[in-house]
């Protein structure tokens, strides 16, 4: 599939490859054309894999040249040629940002222009909005004030974008409310810590929202780094909930004011999470959960259960000790 | 009173709300006025009857039509007319969208102008700024760049209103402040999950923000669902504080920065309330309470007392729990 | 050094200040040209003296004219003249606002203009960007769309400034990035209580942010009162934080996304928070700490620990007190 959002470069010769992870050159200066996932990359792709988890995964994958650490060197199958470097993702952050240098800083797009009401004569716009180039927007749309939309935003049919609202890299579905002054789809808070500079990770994701969702006002919604950041359909956001980039939200949720969420973590269908609690990085929430307001998570959580506290635990058991400490 | 922010149909006929119930008609098609609480409810106006705390209202109200369930029909006196429904809530939101159809939605108001600073001779303006239908502003108020104020908005004299703030279905007192990119009077986070689509409540109450008030940076404030939210004089809050439908918050209270408060919360005169805490819905906070940055409060707090903790508990006995600890 | 961003009012008569205090006149009305902390005043400065911990400064301040109270009077050098207060701070607050009269209130600043594109022919601009006198911005800079910043502002090179982002009162270094809707260098959340008017503490201070620096989406960062916020080089702030006024952050720090930090509190270097935390104020935080999110921290904590919980508490004790409590 090719990325919406993100120009890539093709057919990046392995040497320049090489070279930005400061590794000796190869004979033979064959092209790559792109980097994926090990379970996405075909014969031409260059994959990664940095965990052990992964191991039948880098068995099966298509690709045929893989960063790894000498840790797990021994894992992958000979038919597969190998970098070697100490850090995987640090590797991994160069070469993405190799093929598509535009998905490292979020440089506001200064080329937007006043919108063009006519190119959406069944759609009602506000005053000072401003589009990219190639903004799809359905019918019965309503968009407010000062809202931008930057390139390549395609958003359905009977949604209503407020005023003030900031969107960019993002897929909206159908009949979807953005409130005021939400900003989705800037670039994830992800970086190598450096001494002078951090290193910035690429984020080549984009937001993707699904049908009949509502997004509070002030809300903040980061893009993925190399899969999406999503909200399912159904699920309804309050207002200043925060959202950090791979995080995947189910169908049905009900998400209250102030709430977070760190990256990567995976929530299930018809999830209820109370105002200003927070959910941990890389976590997997089952369906039907329900966490108490002001609650941290910081383990995954079975489907079908209730929590609370900090850190989280079964309601029960979180009860039972409030009554203990009386 | 008239709503001065969301037009009424008027009269609506008794079948056409039982056909919206799904209701076996009657066959006196009668004319209902509006829809209200058992206190303020007028012969004309249907009103619902939905927990035995409000069993002394319903002895006593004007109202004629009432819409209960079948465990609290017994306490319906025998002049009333009763509509009997498995949800009360469900069905006073469904009337209630009949007589008010434009509070269901805060579809952004895409007829604003921008302002004619003749009309406010006595105050001062800055750039893009969009204002509704019938707004009136007081004398030597300051209303800064790229701020919306919709239609019937109210401010008084001596208000400071910042940038990018956004304000619909609000009444603003005299010297009262709302500093840059606060969005007060959208509609509150309440609705009916449903499989596909969730049923929103309407929301036909407004803000109302008293006099001296400060409301900080980023604030999100919404408007009541058949109640007002509601600010009282001398209160100030801090950045990114979030006041859900229906509270009502009391005179010269101090909340400190990222506090959130679930909906339909009371709170007193003289409450300090530190960063980040949190209030859970339907309760009482007492004047001069004191509430511990960070703290969760999840039950009524009596005056005079001073919590901190998760759940919040007396300040004595969250310091002798912390010593135990150790 | 002169101050930036707040007119100072030149040679105010000590009457003039006596009166304001409602204190007896002096029968020699002389001249006084600011006021300044004790470290830093000068002969012709008003200075201040409000807890035994400031012992050493005061008596080797260049002061001659010193507010305390009581308490604090046999501990000032009889070369300095004493003006014997309740409220040092209060005093304080009426004097600073005699100086600085604009420091108070943040009325918006209406007389900005449309940016002249010309006068800053090395740097990009979008849309509707409103800038105010004297601005300084360096070369290979981009500022995006519906963007304000306020007179006297200095940004170095290669920063990228977001879209609705309001700037006033700060200085930026070079290749810092601020994103989408921040809000920097308000008044901070500083006022005395009155039972009908709050007396706001005037904010003279500014926000001083370093070189390669993020700000995240919707942060708010306040002004200091007497001394400045400051940012460290390098260090990154991800989405929804808020820094109350004076705080003071080091370098290279990684502050995740929706931490708070009351005012006046000073954090090392290298110091990482994960998200939701809440720093109190007037707290020290040594270099190299580790906050687990969600943890409120009530106490300074010493270099190279790592704390967690509520309050934080070092990390081995509070997973140890979670496995007692299993």
């Amino acid at each position: 599939m090719t990325n919406l959002f993100f120009k890539k470069k093709n057919n990046i010769k392995i040497n320049d490859i090489l070279h930005t992870l400061k590794i000796k050159k190869y004979k033979k200066n064959i092209s790559i054309n792109d980097i994926k996932e090990l379970e996405t990359a075909n014969k031409t792709d260059i994959s990664f894999f940095n965990s052990i988890k992964y191991k039948k995964l880098v068995e099966k994958t298509r690709s045929q040249l893989i960063i790894t650490n000498k840790k797990l060197i021994s894992f992958v199958p000979k038919r597969i040629k190998i970098i070697e470097v100490e850090n995987v993702f640090l590797a991994v952050a160069k070469i993405t940002s190799l093929f598509y240098p535009t998905a490292i800083e979020d440089i506001p797009n200064l080329e937007l222009r006043i919108i063009d009401k006519k190119q959406y004569p069944k759609s009602k716009f506000g005053n000072n909005i401003l589009v990219g180039k190639n903004v799809k927007i359905g019918k019965n749309c309503n968009v407010g004030h000062n809202t931008i939309i930057e390139s390549n935003i395609v958003i359905g049919d009977n949604c209503n974008i407020g005023n003030n609202v900031i969107m960019k890299n993002s897929l909206i579905g159908n009949n979807t409310n953005i409130l005021d002054g939400a900003v989705i789809g800037k670039k994830g808070f992800g970086f190598f810590p450096g001494k002078k500079i951090n290193i910035r990770y690429p984020h080549i994701g984009a937001v993707i929202i699904g049908n009949n969702v509502e997004i509070g006002c002030n809300n903040t919604i980061d893009r993925g780094s190399l899969s999406n950041t999503e909200i399912g359909d159904g699920t309804f956001l309050d207002n200043q909930v925060h959202i950090a980039h791979n995080v995947k939200i189910g169908k049905n949720c009900i998400i209250t004011g102030q709430v977070g969420f760190a990256g990567s973590s995976t929530i299930g269908n018809r999830v209820m999470i109370g105002g200003q609690a927070g959910i941990s990085g890389h976590l997997i929430i089952g369906d039907n959960v329900q966490i108490g307001g002001g609650s941290g998570v910081i383990n995954n959580i079975p489907a079908n259960t209730k929590v609370m506290g900090y850190p989280a635990k079964n309601i029960r058991k979180f009860i039972k000790e409030q009554k203990n400490n009386d």
